[in-house]
C-alpha cells in the first residue's frame, strides 16, 4: 500500500488507521501482536512520520491498540469478536454447602502438583520470578545477619522490611510510617487478623459478591456471618447496596478489594473508593481493603486505595509480595490504623512473629530498588498473557462466551453458556489434567453455576495452549 | 588423703563419697563442678578403680552427683544447701486484667531487643544452634529446588519433612506416617488450629495451672473459657481435678504440656500420661498435647508422650524446632488424629501455608542426622545452664527463695517471699536492663503474684552472673 492509493489527504491517518483496523478484525493481527514501529509504519505506507503517529494515535483512542513505554503500539482489542461482559447476579448471606468446601480442598490441593496445567490458582509463575537475585538477597542476610536470622522477630515484623513497605505506600499516595506497618504470613493472614480484631463470633460483615472463596472460608471460619454486597466488573462494590445493608445489618465490618478484583477483574472508580471510606468511616465500620492485586496494574498510573482516603484510621489496608515477587515466602502486611495494638497482639497469638529469614531477605531485595525494576517487566508480561487467554477463548470457546476485561491482575472471569455446569466441566478437565475453578465458589448463595476463573499467571506455551483448546472442546460437547 | 586415713577397708568408698559430699554441701565442690575422672580419684585417694568407681556410684544413687556420657561425672544436687519446691496455688476459670496483658505485651517487645538481659523468653540463644550447619542447609535448597522454594507449599507442609517430622516420633514410641503430619508457623499456631478444630467460640477447655501466659491469650482470643486444672512440678496435671472438672463443665477440649511444663519444669509420669489419655478419651474430648520440650530432656532417655498411648486418634500432638533448632523459621507442626481434616482447612483458611524455603531448608537439615548430634550438645549444654543458674539463685537470692527442678527444657519456676511484688520486681529489674517474667502472668486467676519465671537459654557468662547478682539484690531490697 502506497500513498498513491490514498483518495484524499485530509483523512491520511484515518484511512491507515481504518486499515490497520479491518486486519485487527480480520485477525490478521491478533490481540497482544506488536504492531510496526511509527518508522516502518511510515516507510511502508509511504507517509510522514506524522501521520503515521496520528494514525495509532486515532487506534488508541478508540482502545483498539496501545501504547507501551519503549516497546512500541500493540493490538489491543477486537471490537468485532469481542462479546459481552460477564453478568452479575443477586447476592444473598447463605452459607457455602460442602460440595463447595470439597472443591476448595482440592483446589489448594493442586498447589504443588507440577503436572497439572493450572490455570485454577491466581498466583504467577514462578518462571516470571527474579529467582537469582532474590537468591542473592537470601545469601546476603545470611550472611550478615547477627545470628543468620535463626532468632525471633518481632511480633510486628522487620523494621526495615516494615519501612520498605511504608516506602510503597507512596505510589499510591499512602503517607505511612513504619510504625504503622505490622508483616504477616501473606494477605489472606493479614485480612484475617485485622477481622479478628474488629469483630466477635456472631458478627456480620459485609463483602463484594462475587468473591475470593478463600475470604467466605475465613469468615466462616471466624464464626462470622457474610451478607453479600453486589459488585461489578466496572464500579465495584455497589455503594447503594453497602448502604442499604448498614441501614439493615449491625456491619462490624466491611472488607472490599477495590483494585483488580477476584474474580471480576476490574476496579473500583477513585471517586468511589473515596465514598466507601466515608460512608463506612461516618458509621464508624472498619474497612479493611485487600489491595494483593494493586501492583500489578496495565495501565500507566498505580491506581489509588481506599487506605489513600482514610483520614480517621477506620481503613486496614492489607497487601502481600505473593501475587508479584514470592508466593512462597508467605509475606504480607497490613496498616490497621487505629487498630494497631489488637492487630499485633492477635498476630502474635497465632504465630508470634513470621519468620526472620524471609522476612530480611525480602526487606534487602525490596531496599536496592530491584522490585519496581522487576514490576515493570511482570506488569508488561501479564499484560500480554491476559491477552493472549483472551484470544484463546475467543478462538477455541463457544461464540455465546463472555469474558471479562481485566486491567490488572491474573484473572479472566468467564460466563459459558447455561447448559454448562461449571463443576462437572472441571471434572472433566482435571482428566485431562487441566485445573480451573467453578463460578459457585465465588459466592456464598451457590450462584454462578456456569461461570469459571481463568488465571493466565502461567506464561503461555503449548500446554497453555492445549489446555485452553481442550477446555474449549469439553464445553462445546457439554452444550451439545 | 592417702589410703592410711581411712579407718575401715569395708567402707573405704562409702568414707571417700562422704568426703566428697562434705566438700559439696560446704561449696568447694560447686553446682556443675566437673569431677576428678575416675582413674584420677583412685590415684589422689589411693584407692582401687573400683573402689572409685564405687564412690561414685553412691553419690549418685543419692542424687548428688551425675555420669554424662563420654564426659564424666559432674556436681548435681547440693541437699543442704536447696530448699522447698515451689508450692502450687489453687486454680480458677476468671480472665486475665489488663495489666497483664500489657505486660505479656512488655515482654513479647523484649524478643529482638539485642541490649537486654534476657530471662524472660523460653527461648535457646542464637549460639547454641549450629548456624553455618543450618545455613549449608538453605543454601543447599536455594540451588537445588526447582524454583528455589519461591512457589507456594502444599497447606499441609513440605512432604519430606513430615516424613523427618515422623521419623523423629520413633523416639518416643510413635508410629506415625508422614500423611499424618501437618506443618505449622510454630507450636502455638499448631495448638490454635487443633484449638479451632474441635471447639467453637463460647466452649470451655481445661488447661493446667499454672501455664504458658500465650496460651491463657489464644483461648482468649478465640472466645474460649479456660478451666484451670490444679498442676504440680511432680505429676502434671491433677487428673482426679481433671475428671471432676469433666463432670462439672462440658469440656470441648484438653490441652496438656506432659513433659518440662512451662513453668513449672517437671513432667507427668508415663502411666499419668496413660490415664490421661485414657480418661479424655473415654469421654470423648480431645486431647492436645504441646510436647515443645520433650526432645530437650536432661535424663537418659527421650520422655514419652500422651500420642503414643492413643488408640482412637484423639490427642491432637503438637510440637515445633523452635525451642531446639531454629527459633526464627517458625516451624512447628500437629499430628490432629482424626481431626486432621479441619485442621488442614483451618492452616489454610489462616495462612495458605507455612513458607517453602524455610520448611525445605529444615527437611534438608533434618535429613542428614544433625538434629540429633545437635541435639546431643544442646541438652548438654542446657542442662549445665540450669545448674549454673540454680546455684546462682542460691549465691544471690534470699535464703528463702523456693526453686523448681526441671529435668529438661529451659525454665526455673521460683517462688520468693511474700512480700515480693513480682510486677514491681521486673519493673525495677528492666531498669538495669534485667528482663524476667511475674508469676502473675502463668494464671487467668492473678495467683502467683511473689512468683517469677526464669529462664536459662542464655549460655552463663559475666552479664548472666550479673543478672542474677542484680536480680537478687533487688530481691533483698523488697524485702527490706
Amino acid at each position: 500500500m502506497k500513498r498513491s492509493d490514498f483518495t484524499s489527504d485530509d483523512h491520511l491517518y484515518i484511512q491507515v488507521a481504518e486499515g490497520l483496523e479491518k486486519m485487527i478484525a480480520d485477525d490478521v493481527l491478533k490481540i497482544g501482536d506488536k504492531l510496526p514501529s511509527v518508522r516502518l509504519l511510515s516507510d511502508e505506507y509511504g507517509i510522514s512520520m506524522g501521520t503515521a503517529f496520528q494514525a495509532y494515535y486515532h487506534l488508541e483512542g478508540k482502545g483498539l491498540i496501545e501504547s507501551r513505554p519503549k516497546s512500541g503500539y500493540y493490538v489491543r482489542f477486537n471490537h468485532k469478536r469481542f462479546r459481552d461482559l460477564p453478568k452479575t447476579l443477586p447476592a444473598a448471606s447463605i452459607s457455602h454447602d460442602v460440595s463447595v468446601k470439597e472443591m476448595i480442598g482440592s483446589i489448594y490441593h493442586d498447589i504443588a502438583a507440577p503436572s497439572t496445567i493450572n490455570f485454577a490458582l491466581a498466583v504467577p509463575d514462578p518462571s516470571l520470578m527474579p529467582i537469582a537475585k532474590i537468591n542473592k538477597s537470601v545469601m546476603h542476610v545470611l550472611r550478615n545477619h547477627k545470628y543468620s536470622c535463626l532468632n525471633y522477630e518481632h511480633s510486628q515484623g522487620n523494621p526495615e522490611l516494615r519501612a520498605q513497605v511504608a516506602r510503597l505506600a507512596f505510589n499510591w499516595g499512602g503517607k505511612i510510617k513504619p510504625d504503622e506497618v505490622i508483616i504477616t504470613a501473606g494477605c489472606l493472614e493479614a485480612v484475617m487478623v485485622c477481622l479478628r480484631a474488629v469483630t466477635k463470633p456472631g458478627d456480620t460483615v459485609a463483602v463484594e459478591s462475587p468473591n475470593y472463596f478463600g475470604l467466605f472460608q475465613t469468615i466462616e471460619g471466624l464464626g462470622l456471618k457474610a451478607v453479600e454486597i453486589e459488585s461489578s466488573p466496572v464500579n465495584g462494590m455497589d455503594l447503594g447496596g453497602l448502604e442499604r445493608a448498614i441501614k439493615k445489618y449491625s456491619l462490624k465490618a466491611c472488607v472490599a478489594t477495590p483494585n483488580f478484583n477476584n474474580p471480576l477483574g476490574g476496579s473500583m472508580p477513585d471517586e468511589n473508593k473515596k465514598r466507601l471510606v466515608e460512608l463506612t468511616t461516618k458509621n464508624n465500620i472498619p474497612l479493611i481493603e485487600d489491595d494483593i492485586y494493586g501492583e500489578l496494574y496495565f495501565g500507566k498510573h498505580r491506581p489509588r486505595t481506599c487506605k489513600h482516603y482514610d483520614t480517621k484510621g477506620m481503613v486496614m489496608h492489607c497487601s502481600s509480595l505473593s501475587k508479584s515477587l514470592s508466593p512462597g515466602y508467605r509475606i504480607g502486611w497490613a496498616m490497621p490504623g487505629k487498630f494497631m495494638d489488637r492487630v499485633r497482639q492477635i498476630k502474635r497469638m497465632q504465630n508470634i512473629s513470621s519468620p526472620t529469614l524471609t522476612q530480611a531477605a525480602m526487606a534487602h531485595f525490596l531496599q536496592n530498588g530491584r522490585y519496581e525494576y522487576h514490576l515493570k517487566n511482570m506488569r508488561k508480561a501479564l499484560y500480554t498473557q491476559s491477552l493472549r487467554y483472551m484470544q484463546a477463548i475467543i478462538q477455541y470457546f463457544p461464540d455465546d462466551t463472555k469474558v471479562s476485561r481485566p486491567n490488572g491482575g491474573f484473572i479472566l472471569w468467564v460466563e459459558l453458556n447455561k447448559k454448562v455446569n461449571a463443576f462437572k466441566l472441571r471434572a472433566e478437565a482435571m482428566k485431562h489434567g487441566i485445573s480451573i475453578v467453578p463460578g459457585k465458589l465465588f459466592s456464598a448463595s451457590g450462584n454462578y453455576d456456569n461461570f469459571i476463573r481463568i488465571s493466565y499467571g502461567k506464561p503461555w506455551d503449548n500446554d497453555a495452549d492445549y489446555g485452553m483448546m481442550m477446555l474449549g472442546k469439553i464445553i462445546k460437547k457439554m452444550i451439545g
